[in-house]
């Protein structure tokens, strides 16, 4: 089993990457969630988390992190998510509360006492793990792998090259991405390539009570690609905790990449050297290429039977 | 017929795009061949040019262009084009001579006293092009179309995401992008995908004058190929001139196009709107993405058997 | 006798300098006028100089040049020079028209054509004196010295640390800067200590037609001053032909000077490096530090009454 | 009395700006020393200001903080201060050792406690001070008001407009002059102004055991002003502690700040609006521009003079 802090904005799409998360007890030991300001700000995606947990019946410390970007101006995004960051489901208001520590000091007291290596999956901007890795670079040694949704190898969602999660904050990604702690990096064409049918969504409102919930957020989420002609819509915060259980669905690749952190349009590109122009590799990355996209929709599926049937 | 002039830095490439287009009289009639520092030196771009025509045996006025990018500093390409620009034949030194006039008087010249209009091809750096169009911007309405060898969609050649020309001068390729004047560009996917095998360049060996110095040529260019491992040589400048011969040999498409001149990774990145994530098209730019490479191939052989029967 | 080229973007304070000038028939002479885009759109400053000239009753070949700066977009200051960029006096429409040549051809052809040196002064951004040295840098040994009215050593006023005319090209101002070619520096600190009082401005309106009509530039152009209560107004551009015609006036240092070309508070500063941090001097330039008020004051009072005399 | 927390990264100056505030008990209630790198590594400058605790006989909490700025890379400065980051005197190694705490650990938990508000004194590179107030924005308000040196009016050191301590960590110093905090900043004017003449540096040879050790950091930290032809040495870091204890001495404005972090030759600059040209004041520092030299040099002898006394 693989102990892990989950570092999140949710966001649609983090909500069903977490629930997913939470229905596979026997791969992932969640120790903690870390907040961070990105779809929408900290207040709100902090709230938002504590609500499904909340909603679902579950508990796990939740930790709020850092309300802007390293460097840059915040830049939510309610296109995509709406004003609370979280629209369509109807839920409660949240009755946990966050831990009170700051995310990077549960991170470091995490670290601190746990006996073997933790996996962190960062599924938001990377402000709270870049601090983190500048603040406690000696806790390094203690992080088995880096998993992130953000990036991509040829594409960009926020500018034509340029991934949210990595454009919102290019300077936290460069600490991360040079810090030399294995990278595991879900960009756009991999999720792109997991998507799930706008037609299969249905078969969430088929479900109990949780997987009514998730159809809920389906119905606002997927919006964004109805509004732009499209047949699919990419999970995209699955993608990484799905690669972590099963990466025997998933094509990858180990190239050298490079965050830009500057330019008028390139502010937050991942630079993939698919090519190999640098030469030699020195600090590469596990780039993840391609999904069985019919397997990652079943594990969605499941997931949500799974905690129907836990509890519903 | 199509009027043009030619704008260039040879190179390799360029002498045999050129040799390409003087091939095909029908098709295009050459005003001028201007020079701009590139791939090496003005000087010796220059010098290779008036050899090369020397040496076939044709008479084009050249006109010497800037020695050094817009803003940015003078960055020659020794690896790819040797320390001449132009390595590997032997062939006497040049008895004709520049103009006397620069690049951009030549070319506001040949505009403001054409009748009709004027297709300019730019297979070197975009310097001259792009200094003209600022201090000439009224004769823009003069120019057909500018067919430009530069750039890429996904890849670059001199960093990961950008090609050559367009990292050598990305200020000046910014004022070309930006001006209004149609744009076709042949980017590296497109002149990859038109290569010459490096067992079909054995072919030039077997022809005449003209081809023999072509496959002198190639001994020395394919050498950047074969260290690297590949099995094919782009011959990228000869592109535009044949989708302007021959545009149904080619795939294209419609995109915005922006200019990245800053950043440490992606200065001369060619951002390529390939999703449309810029909505409604303003400004696009015809960007070829894909050849029929047999047919680009036996082109290049005919222009060369061609020059062997007018020339040889 | 000082052969000179006039560069300028008219503009109030450039058309007391060139009046200035003009009235020293014996000190300068003038070759020809070359304008840009600054203060106004180029087809203003163009038409504000031909009015003048066609005002007093004098001749010079007038040649249009950049609409736009090298890499920056046009930033026009209307609140310092009104709507068209000379507003108070009323005279009448401009009767002559500009040679027809490009600023950079005007000043090519007569750079070859001289038998010895020329002096350029550039009282607007420096588009025209960058692109010419970038595309003849052969005639840079024709150049006795480049006067230049711009930068600052320890103030700015368009940012607090830049000078309009280096901010509005601070890529042009680079090029000169760094050509090699003798720089004579007039900044804000020279010019403010040479200001005019705004109690002596009432002086010109006893003069005759020519200082009456300085005087309704100054009416317009004082408001300025008067708006941020001050006491005075700087001549700017009449420095660096004052100071060539008398250095006597003024107190001046050799320092290195480095343009910065970006940033968001410093795009457009001149680093003048008065401490001599970066070591011995390579390429200093006479930076102008403090000029004789009274002795500035009173040659503008004497041009505009000599040109009364001569052509009232 | 004021409580303090001390933020350095010693450092010559910074150790005899320390001295100089341990001297006044009745003034300064020294809660702890944070270090950060700057002048040398932060294992240098730790243990720089530990051995001279120990070496003095008191005891301070000392947290370690940054070992890099929030985004540039590191750059110390062995040319001023020599391998160690205190050249010169011999004294033991230490025996005390760091809290374990890091840097903004300690500050927020000393924030956290404390009944009144504490004034924050930074005289190295502002990277704790600044990832500081972006973790815990909260607690800005038990702030005081921050005391730096850093920055500079019209002059730089270590390119010739940016100022050591902000240029090498012009990002973080950003977040801090950005904040809304009180903020005084004592720049190199007003340093360079209470300068110690070099004739006046052996007066410290004459006093006891303290005063010894200081005169052999003179010996060592003067070597650079000799070298550069200066008759005086500025003691930067101990300006801000003068200018709390003795406003009197100092002549101050109050102006815009902007942080330039961008730019080859500007970046790191203390971009001062002294003119007001942004118009009304948002956000005023208190800018210290001269200082009472023969009473700041008074103040430093007393203060050595009276830790002989206390621990001589």
């Amino acid at each position: 089993m693989r102990n892990i802090i989950i570092d999140c904005d949710p966001g649609h799409d983090d909500i069903i990457a977490i629930l997913t998360a939470i229905a596979h007890k026997e791969e992932f030991n969640i120790l903690g969630i870390t907040t961070v300001a990105g779809n929408q700000t900290i207040e709100k995606v902090t709230n938002n988390i504590l609500k499904v947990l909340d909603f679902v019946g579950v508990k796990y410390p939740v930790s709020k992190g850092y309300s802007t970007p390293l460097v840059k101006p915040l830049d939510v995004q309610p296109l995509a998510h709406g004003a609370t960051g979280m629209d369509g489901p109807q839920i409660p208001d949240a009755v946990s509360k966050p831990t009170g520590m700051h995310a990077i000091e549960f991170m470091k007291k995490t670290l601190m006492e746990a006996e073997g290596k933790i996996t962190i999956v960062c599924i938001g901007p990377l402000t709270n793990m870049g601090i983190f890795l500048k603040t406690y670079p000696e806790l390094a040694e203690k992080i088995e792998c880096i998993a992130i949704m953000g990036g991509g190898v040829y594409n960009g969602n926020t500018l034509p090259k340029a991934e949210f999660n990595i454009y919102h904050d290019p300077d936290a990604a460069k600490i991360v991405f040079d810090s030399g702690v294995k990278i595991i990096m879900a960009g756009l064409e991999v999720c792109y390539s997991g998507s799930i049918l706008l037609t299969e969504t249905e078969k969430f409102a088929e479900g109990g009570r949780i997987s009514h919930f998730v159809y809920d957020l389906m119905k606002f989420y997927q919006g964004y690609a109805i509004r732009h002609g499209w047949d699919r819509t990419a999970i995209f915060d699955a993608i990484p905790f799905i690669y972590l259980m099963h990466p025997e669905l998933f094509k990858a690749g180990e190239y050298e990449v490079n965050i830009e952190t500057d330019g008028k349009y390139c502010r937050g590109m991942t630079v993939v050297d698919t090519r190999g122009y640098q030469g030699e590799l020195h600090n590469p990355k596990t780039v993840l290429l391609q999904a069985d996209r019919e397997a990652v929709v079943k594990i969605l599926f499941d997931s949500m039977a799974e905690l129907d049937r836990v509890y519903g």
